[in-house]
């Protein structure tokens, strides 16, 4: 981790005070701060206005759900007594987005993805800006519409803020190299590479921060797209690779800084290998203790049995992107109100 | 209303479907359902590159807060437990955008907003979105503000949507009339039409959908702001008018079809009156009862003795704005997940 901590250097001593979280009240209208506040204002118009130049219909998802809504993880949802109706805070509108796909080819939104996280950290938020889309078409078309998007966020924090960035200290030689194609690694590659980097890890196993660091790493610490992880570690939707149904045609995008920053994959368009894969997710079975049943995804199962569309959508986390370009090396140095299980506002 | 239910007409008939919420998944993908899509995306963006062309700067803000989130009804709020900290689901973003008026002239945000209404209606959802933005300024550079955003929102649809509105059957011409500038009337004068028109209804009561309506007939049904309402019934921050202390320098505004679409105000700058005012709440006593402090407010309360800028702001109700463009009757006619206390997606 030396080169991270001697690019970001300087822009880490500027926004140090932000890794903080007392008194937040006090620093808001900092002149640092109102940098920020620039930056991440040209990062949303970047990915916004890509949405609108490529034709995306922007679409309202709810934020308070049935179980469905959590696309990440069961163990985090934070629930909320609707009516006697157990709900939870959306962890993406995913499924949301999806259900509009047989009419309209292209749909994005943003929202407040909510994670109820325990353990306060420099990497996680409660709370924070996701920004997603679902699209009609395959994996080959799936990344290089997220490199658009995070180029498109680049580009336009490159276009408006330079004047910013100088004065906390980034090195824009260094932001502009985000412009190039993003590298793009399997994971069974990665593994090997670890491997052969004496990295303990194995097939199968979940990537760590430390690993996607060392992929970082091994690829000039530039924005890398890891795809293809084993189906047994992720979302029971993620479409099964035909040629070998142990992997998902799944990528996480790898952002220097701050690792994993997007998740994305072909959604699963054959019927009864969805019903499987939902039966077989460790998800399920920890819902089914909870009591609940398959008529709770009930909606999201006919819809692609009666519209089995090949499609495929991401999630880009915001505050992973600002960390990126900002090379800062805490989460809460990325916004005004960072949510985490210490903090309320 | 019978002006009204004339005009509607062809279109309530084709979203008269959308009134109900079940089964929603299967109308998901109906052509007419596309249509709003369509509208609701123009709409969004007519507002979005509003703010963008006039360099307001985009904040995110908490959608989980203490209590100060409420700026409407702290007897409709969501609960939730956050790490045994109770946080409620915010009604609005406000506090925490004019906390950063200090530094920044002009911003903006949009979040879903919550409501716990249990009541199910034909005018209230228990999220949605909410519009909203804080610049420097008072009253007079408040109201055309939020007027030339309504406007842009029409006028979008009116560029984009020509296919739509008539697929939709809305007529044309009659919302062109909303791009005229908005009727005007101080709500004394509001109450005394209504008087002389045999409403019954006294100065300091709070305005009822019958009475927005019929105050809307009286004036060509129209968008119509209705200002300076009596500050007893108003929000606490909301600026006490210094030749007349028993009003605000507040506006709500009304739409043809929906009623109020969006409230609006100077912000109080006067620290000891802004403590007066919150204590005299009745918001405040409602949660004095519950243990809460002047403290809880301390940190917006600070703010504003640190930095008495004169500022003020509004929240634009997005589906309140979709119900009046397309004429509806029904809010739940809006959007795809509309959600009340019956429903849950």
């Amino acid at each position: 981790m030396v080169i991270i901590e001697r690019i970001g250097g300087v822009t880490m001593q500027k926004l140090e005070f932000l890794k903080s979280t007392e008194n937040r009240f006090d620093m808001l209208n900092n002149e640092v701060v109102c940098a920020l506040d620039k930056i991440n204002d040209s990062l949303m118009w970047g990915a916004m206005q890509y949405f609108k130049d490529t034709s995306y219909t922007w679409i309202e998802v709810p934020i308070m759900t049935k179980v469905t809504g959590a696309c990440e993880n069961v163990n985090t949802l934070y629930s909320v007594n609707h009516f006697g109706k157990e709900a939870y805070l959306a962890q993406t509108g995913q499924l949301y987005l999806e259900a509009k796909i047989p009419k309209h080819s292209k749909v994005w939104t943003t929202i407040i993805s909510s994670r109820a996280e325990q353990k306060v950290d420099s990497r996680h938020l409660n709370q924070f800006s996701l920004v997603e889309f679902e699209q009609q078409g395959d994996f080959e078309k799936l990344l290089p519409t997220i490199e658009a998007i995070v180029q498109a966020m680049v580009a336009n924090v490159l276009k408006e803020n330079k004047k910013e960035l100088e004065f906390l200290g980034r090195d824009i030689n260094e932001l502009e190299k985000y412009l190039k194609p993003f590298n793009r690694v399997t994971y069974t590659e990665a593994i090997k590479l670890l491997q052969a980097n004496d990295f303990e890890i194995y097939w199968g196993d979940d990537l760590s921060h430390q690993a996607e660091m060392k992929i970082l790493e091994l690829h000039n610490n530039l924005p890398t797209f890891v795809t293809h992880f084993p189906a047994k570690i992720k979302f029971f939707n993620m479409r099964l690779n035909r040629d070998n149904k142990d992997i998902v045609n799944s990528a996480d995008l790898l952002m220097p800084y701050s690792g994993e920053s997007a998740g994305s994959a072909e959604r699963e368009d054959d019927y009864e290998i969805l019903v499987d894969r939902l039966k077989e997710s460790n998800m399920y079975k920890i819902l089914a203790e909870r009591g609940v049943t398959l008529e709770t995804f009930k909606d999201y199962l006919d819809l692609i049995k009666k519209n089995p569309i090949l499609h495929a959508g991401a999630g880009i986390g915001f505050n992973r992107i600002t960390q990126s370009i900002l090379g800062l090396s805490d989460i809460r140095q990325t916004n005004n109100y960072p949510l985490n299980a210490e903090t309320l506002y």
